[in-house]
């Protein structure tokens, strides 16, 4: 049984209690939130983070929202309005404000903010649950490589898809989590993720619960899987289109040319919250634009061990940051859902068989 | 016509003088190197880097070592054993110390001292004309692309092969200046090159020469090639084996992969002297693994623009960090060499016919 060292989200009163995620690894720091605003800018400036956790978020935000006034459809259209334009690529963000949508629409407005709590505790306690199914379905695929291999496993994992990006044990790393569990051997190569380098929360995260890993830097990965080092490439994702395209953490298409010429297996562990049938392919993904300040900027630790920022670029430097890219569907070997391992050729009588 | 805007490598009496490329782009430092040992220092700690300019210090250090002494086998033996050891991947380096030795090995050691300096020299203007020469070779490949586009190029590189990398116009970027120098628009999209940032040298060296440029992490060149924002990829090489097969700075794999998968054309820019004709292919050519710190440190500038070293990882992590990664033949679109354009089918037929 695995359980979240920290807690990710928590509600305290008519507040959201968020554990600040721009601070770590340097910091574990817990913010709260007590307006719409505050929730929306934790969301885009990714203190909370992971399009889970992203989802979980945004329905508490709709309860911080309603708990300011009277619960009446202004209120309730203006938190959606403003939760929706946090982070365009995240499907789970949109899919948790439609369903804090439905669910108090219909309500009056004096039911709707102990209503809105309830929803968004039952989103989380979801969140929980489908984390623990990623996980037992992705534990059957490593125990199968394990037995083939006959050694210890190592999985190569890109940007952060852990405990800390969701509400139970993640989804990339729930597989790992839940063979750690099971007392089967895993080392994890853990992907720097530039420019916002959410490998090192990763690397985190996996030290907090007991698991060994290595970092590397985003460019030796080809190398690894050339030489047969990396056994599976197991990834999160944002948004899943209808044939199998995957948006993820920029830098997850080049993992999966990689691994896909190393005939290595590429896995996307995600809630079937993340398929979005409505977006045909990848092309038709938006894919967010963030700040040049991301690449020209970098966080870390003086000698002091204090928390400081430097600057890596020229004053006058252009840059391109896109925090998105898009796998083709023929890349991925398999979605690892919380309802079973998903093939691409089996994807679309999948997504019309369950309506998600 | 292109020079230098600041010289990279320069004899100052009986030392060598040294643009710092660990002090870039923060300050502009120049070192003096006055012994074998500050000069296979200044190699292995990067101070002088890029596949040529290695060849050249290391030739200059032999003059530097044989200065401090008579000049006997003993002194040439040390030097040229100590600055082999420096950085093993890096090819030229070898053909400069085998140079060197054939060169001052029949001399009576009196006659040495200066003859390695003559020598030295002689490399160093050879890498200049050679810069030149890939220079023109890839000006007409740029010319026809931009024929077929009929508006200013986009160029991807990765690493740093421009002129801080030689001793004249670079590998990689020489068909961008001489391009630049003929009126010929080009922009350059500059990865940044985790670990060791050498993006940024890129991105500096290119402000110092007037060419536009976009700053971007090394994550995000596979969107930006599936998207077809860029015209081509040109990069260096530290070595290229017979077949073909390219050792260059880690990350250059993945950049390879995805121009392929775009159709976009992969140019490998370098001088003859990096083929190794007795290397059959890239599993046999040894990638060089660095020290763990470059992954958990960056430097940077603070706030009062004082260069600075952060940590990035936690004290017990582990890290894997290979130098380079290995570029299959099969997605080379071509090699820039000094004697033109060569296709990997040429190879083989290129390499018996020439004298290297």
């Amino acid at each position: 049984m695995f359980t979240q060292p920290f807690a990710t989200l928590r509600r305290d009163g008519d507040c959201l209690i968020i554990l600040d995620q721009t601070r770590l690894p340097w910091r574990v720091v817990e913010r709260r939130l007590a307006t719409l605003e505050d929730v929306a800018e934790a969301i885009s400036a990714m203190r909370v983070r992971g399009a889970p956790l992203i989802g979980c978020a945004a329905a508490f935000g709709v309860a911080v929202a309603l708990a300011a006034g009277e619960g009446g459809d202004g209120a309730l259209d203006r938190a959606l309005g403003v939760l929706r334009t946090t982070r365009p690529t995240a499907v789970n963000l949109m899919w948790a404000l439609d369903h804090m949508d439905a669910c108090l629409r219909p309500l009056p407005s004096t039911a709707r903010r102990e209503a809105a709590w309830a929803e968004a505790e039952a989103i989380f306690a979801a969140d929980a649950a489908m984390c623990a199914a990623i996980g037992a379905h992705g534990l059957e695929l490593l125990r199968s490589l394990q037995e083939r291999e006959g050694r210890a496993l190592r999985v190569m994992t890109h940007c952060n898809a852990g405990w800390l990006a969701t509400a139970g044990m993640g989804t990339a790393l729930a597989p790992v989590y839940s063979a750690c569990v099971e007392g089967l051997e895993v080392e994890v190569f853990v992907s720097e993720t530039r420019p916002r380098n959410q490998g090192l929360l990763t690397a985190w995260e996996l030290a907090a619960a007991g698991i060994k890993h290595t970092l590397m830097a985003d460019n030796a990965a080809g190398l690894l899987l050339m030489r047969g080092e990396v056994d599976a490439v197991i990834v999160g994702a944002d948004r899943i289109a209808a044939n199998g395209d995957t948006a993820n953490k920029v830098g997850t298409y080049l993992k999966a040319l990689a691994a896909h010429a190393a005939g290595v297996p590429f896995y996307v562990a995600a809630p079937m919250s993340t398929f979005d049938p409505g977006t045909a392919c990848g092309e038709s993904i938006p894919v967010e634009e963030r700040a040049a300040e991301e690449v020209f900027f970098i966080d870390g630790l003086n000698e002091e061990g204090c928390p400081r920022r430097l600057r890596l670029a020229q004053k006058d430097a252009r840059a391109v940051n896109p925090a998105f890219d898009i796998t083709p569907a023929a890349l991925v070997s398999g979605f690892i859902t919380e309802r079973g391992v998903i093939g691409v050729e089996d994807l679309a009588d999948f997504l019309q068989g369950v309506r998600i």
